[in-house]
Parts: structure tokens; sequence; C-alpha cells
């Protein structure tokens, strides 16, 4: 704890003047003023999170933390929990959605097992910080001991901190882990007050009776584990994930170095949501790249107060909808710093009104 | 009117059979059933419009077609009509939004000055198919002729043509014109039905007195030329623009070339539905990046029945949203080309329902 207290405290406020300064700066760009709408905001946000009024985002990274859910053994998922580790592997060969998105955008994936049920052919590519094999099922108990929870987020602030020695611009965050929205709809469920039915969704694809069951196996978890909603932790430990606390530590570990967070989907979201109860200071160096089909998504969304960049209907997590808004944040930055202003391109500005 | 007849009997329904082909493939991918959303629709249309089932969109052009408005004279602008001129050699030397969101997204801009109200320097890189200087005003008599309508369509085939020859996976459209959104709204008004006040907006950042004016500028030309909302040359030439004309154009002929075509936004939808009334079967070929801030844009969505891909408050025309819309083409495409299938990444299948 003392470590993640440590970060928690270096955490400051965004810098209003480069805010200031870079609206200035937007507003003399050869466009109307405004015109450019979310990506100018995307710039001044991205400005005021690094505290850098010309921020180079070559250095992209996405983190994709997998884990396995010791509540499959419930039957809510629509696959079988082996896929977490077969994706693993697809993830090391390039063959998943997150390495075309993330090449696409030109970011680096950190592929780790942070807590995969099984052991992992040895790959260079593949960093191994497995907290444990899989979760417990938390229909039973804890999915996790309050240890481990603080383990795994001690992870994710080392996961981030090797990146951010070989330098890092922008991150975003991303996961695999059969069962995980059932974990990220518990703690969804008990940070923002709304029933079960209204944060869960069909996850990789459940039918209607798949979906009962789902919602009925997080309220018999929330019943039976009764997590403290004040207490951050708590919630963490008890229905949540090694990949979804992994996540929280890097969220936390990039606010407290001034570099922004592009959050995926709903997995992402209840991570966002942790870091979020942790210590609300993380709400400003967030952005949320898009909203989820997963409805759990939208309300961690308003919870925190983030607006999504767009809504494509996304729902397969990885990190593939934080490549798509690294692209655009890197399409805001690049208009803040490579169009031309009314005076060097002699072009007249507004007329008097 | 001959080339134009042409070029509509060459267009041709998309190719549903591949449609179904790529839907197959997409469901074998590794991610579970549609869970890449709009961008899994974009893949498909993409390969419907092209009748390829891996459709290289490595030439992407945008298509920036530069034009004055006489309306001007009537004060509907927030910026002096000089800019049209001043954005144009601002294109030419990279320094516009356009030029660093077409950087961005890997695409070259074609520059054109169809019609503005000056002799611009001579550039290579510029190309000169001015029909007229700047269009009459059409608070007073028809905007242009109808042969110089039908000339600006001819020119914009043209200009597809030209860089159809060089190799274009993919198009975007793009103007500059100050007065434009004037035009535009008048476009809209004939075609959708709607009222004047409802499809006017501050355009390049009008104050309330400017709006009040527009509307009645917009409102005096409509019933000054009572445009035949039947016949699009008549709409066209009565209240429409060169640049307008020249993007129906190269709307027209890249459907018939089989060549997906990104919309941008306001000015480029009121291009789209002059297209889409000269003859609907462009609409399978058209997708719509975003939608603007002017109100009137999503009116001519609807009355198209095009889905916007986001919505980020934009405003600039240019081609700026277009070009984003390209990069998520770009991305829709990978996503079907280069991601693994279960079966080659040996990942489990959904299981039995």
């Amino acid at each position: 704890m003392e470590r993640i207290n440590s970060v928690i405290e270096n955490i400051a406020g965004i810098d209003q003047a480069i805010v200031k300064k870079t609206q200035e700066r937007l507003d003399n760009l050869t466009k109307p003023l405004g015109s450019l709408g979310r990506l100018e905001e995307l710039a001044k946000k991205i400005c005021g999170i690094t505290g850098k009024d010309s921020p180079s985002l070559e250095n992209k990274v996405i983190f994709t933390l997998a884990a396995d859910h010791g509540v499959t053994d419930e039957g809510v998922s629509a696959y079988p929990k082996e896929v977490t580790a077969q994706m693993v592997y697809n993830f090391l060969n390039g063959g998943a959605g997150i390495n075309v998105l993330a090449k696409h955008v030109g970011a680096r994936v950190v592929i780790v097992d942070i807590g995969v049920a099984a052991d992992l052919k040895a790959d260079p590519r593949l960093l191994v910080k497995k907290i444990n094999y899989g979760t417990k099922n938390m229909a039973k108990g804890p999915a996790m001991t309050r240890d481990e929870a603080i383990k795994a987020i001690c992870v994710g602030m080392d996961l981030f901190e090797e990146e951010y020695k070989r330098g890092v611009g922008i991150i975003g965050t991303g996961e695999m882990g059969i069962g995980n929205t059932t974990a990220a709809s518990a703690i969804t469920a008990c940070f923002t007050g709304k029933t079960v039915e209204e944060i869960t969704g069909r996850g990789a694809g459940l039918d209607d009776a798949g979906l009962k069951k789902k919602i009925d196996t997080i309220k018999k978890s929330l019943a039976i584990n009764n997590p403290d909603s004040s207490d951050a932790f708590d919630v963490l430990s008890k229905v949540g994930g090694f990949e979804i606390a992994g996540l929280a530590g890097i969220i936390l570990a990039a606010t407290s170095k001034k570099v922004p967070v592009i959050i995926d989907g709903f997995i992402s979201g209840s991570a966002a949501l942790v870091a979020f109860k942790i210590t609300p200071k993380v709400k400003d160096y967030m952005i949320a790249a898009h909203c989820s089909v997963e409805s759990g998504h939208k309300h961690i969304l308003e919870h925190i107060g983030l607006r999504p960049l767009f809504d494509l209907d996304l729902r397969l997590g990885e990190g593939t909808g934080g490549a798509l808004g690294i692209g655009l944040a890197d399409a805001a930055v690049k208009i803040l710093t490579q169009m031309a202003t009314f005076k060097s391109a002699n072009v007249s500005e507004k007329k008097n009104d």
C-alpha cells in the first residue's frame, strides 16, 4: 500500500496555464474558431495532461493484460475459458484485432500474463507477471485476497514504469479474460449503485438464458461477498480480476507521470472506475475512446464524467477501441503542431461582428 | 449531358455475393461475432462496392475543390471572400487542416480551382479548372447557367478519371469556398423540404444578426429563382456552387468505377444530395464520415439514408472529417485482411447455445 499511496501523492492537477495557451494557439490556426470541435478539446486536454505545449505522441503503447476468472465455473461466458490462453498466443503471433489496430495507429502492444490459468509457453514478447492461476469463483467467495489485489495493482505500476523508461507519449488500456465482463459488471454495480440488470450485457455473445444466469451469478457474488463500495480495494479483491487491478495500477502510474491514458471499453472502464475510486485525481488524465455495446460502460462513463470520442458499436476489448482513440489523439496533436496560423499563411481573419 | 448520362448508366448495384462472403469471413476471425460493430459493416460495404474480397485502400485521394460565391455580396459569411484564394495557397503550402489530416491517414490531396474569383498564381500542384470567377449572386438571379452546372459536373468526372488512371482505392470529398454553407443550405432546403431555419447554421462563425441575414438571403434566393426540386440540374444551377457541382461529378464518376466515396461535412453532403437526386444509385457507394455541427447536414444524411461513422462536432470542411473517415475505412479493411481466423490461430469457437 505504501507504493500505491506514494504514487497517488504524486498525482498533480493538469496544467491549466498550458490549456489556456493551447486554446489561444488553436484560435490562431487557419480555420474558423472551434471548427475542429472535439479534436481541439482533445489537443487541449493532452497539452494540459503532459504540461507541454507541443507534446509528442510518437511513442504509443497499448497494454493488453490477460487473466482468467474462476466465475466461469458458473457458465457465465459464451466461450470456454481456454480461449484466454489461446488468445494470448494469438496476440503474440499478431493475429488478433488489437494487433491489427495497434499497428494501424503505430502503437506497440505490451502483452502480459497477469493471471492466466495455465502456464504459457515462454516467449520473449510475453511478460509473465502472474498473480495466480486465475481468480477464485466469486460466486462462492472472494475472487482474490486483498494482498493479491494490491500486488496486481503494483504489477500494473511496474509495467507502466518499464515502458516509461523506454519513452511513452500516450497509452491505451486493453485486456483479455474469458468471464471478465462478469467481474466488470459486479464492480460497476458496486460503485455506480445501478441494478445488476442495468449494467450487465451479453459479453462475448450470451443468449437470453445465458444472460439470466450471468445476472443471477453477479447477484449471488455480491450477496456472498458483500463488498464495501467505499473501499475500492475491497470491491476489487472480492469481485474483480487480476487484469482489471493491473490496468488500474497502470492508470494510476501513468497519471502520476503526466501521460495521457486512453480508456478502451467496458472492462478497461471498470479498471478506470477502480482507479477513480482510489483517487478521483485520475479523471483529468483519462480519455474515453468509445462507448461499448455492453450496457454497463455508459454508466461507468457517466459516473466518472467522461464523454467518449466515438460510438462504433464495439465490444471486443483487448484495447481495440483505445487504439482507434490513440489515432484520434495523434490527429488532434498534429492539428495543433502542424497547421499554419492566419499570420504565417497570410490568411485574413474573421470580420469584426 | 450525354457524358453524364453515360456515367449514370454505368453505375451498377453493389456486389451482394461478396458482401455475404465477407460476412462469413468476418465471422471466422478471432473475435466474438459482430464485436467490431461498425468496422465490420464498413468492411462489408467496401467489399460490396469494390466487388473485391480483399480490397486495397493503399491509394487514398481527397479532392478539395475551391470556388467563390457571388452571394457573399449579401454579407452571409463571417469571413471576407478573399479567404477562398488565400486558403488555396495555404492548401498548396501544406498548412491547412486538410493537409495535416490527409497526411495523418496517408491520403494525397488534389487541390482544384473550379471557380475561385481571382487568377491564382500558377503552381504545378494546383489544378485550374475554372468554370467562372465565382458564381453570381443567387439572391438576385441564378448562381450559374445550366450549362455551367453541367460543365462543372463534367470537370468533377474528369478529375476523378485522372486520379483513377493513377490508381485509387478510396476517395474523400472536400471543398473550400467562402459563402458555400449558404448555397448548401439552399440546396438542402429544396431537396429535403425542411424550412430554411431548420437547415441553416452559423457557417464559419456568424453571430445572431448574421444568421438572420443568411436565412433571409436564402429565402430571397429561393423565392427569386424558384428552383424545381424535381430537377437536380435546375437546383444546382440556380442556388448551387461550382465546387458542389464538381463534387457531385466526382461522386458519380467514382460510383461508376466502384470506388468507395467518403463524404465529409455539410457542403460535401449537399453535393452528395445533388448526386443522389441525379441518380439514387450512388447511395450504396457513399460512406458518411461524420455529422457536422451545421444543422442542415443531419437532414441531408437522413434524407439519403446514411448513418455517419462519428460525431466530433466538426464544421471545418475541406475534407477534414472525410480524412478521418478514410482512416477508419482503412482500419476496417485491415481487420478483414490481417486478422487470424479461429482455425489458423487454434482458438476455440463459441460454445453451442
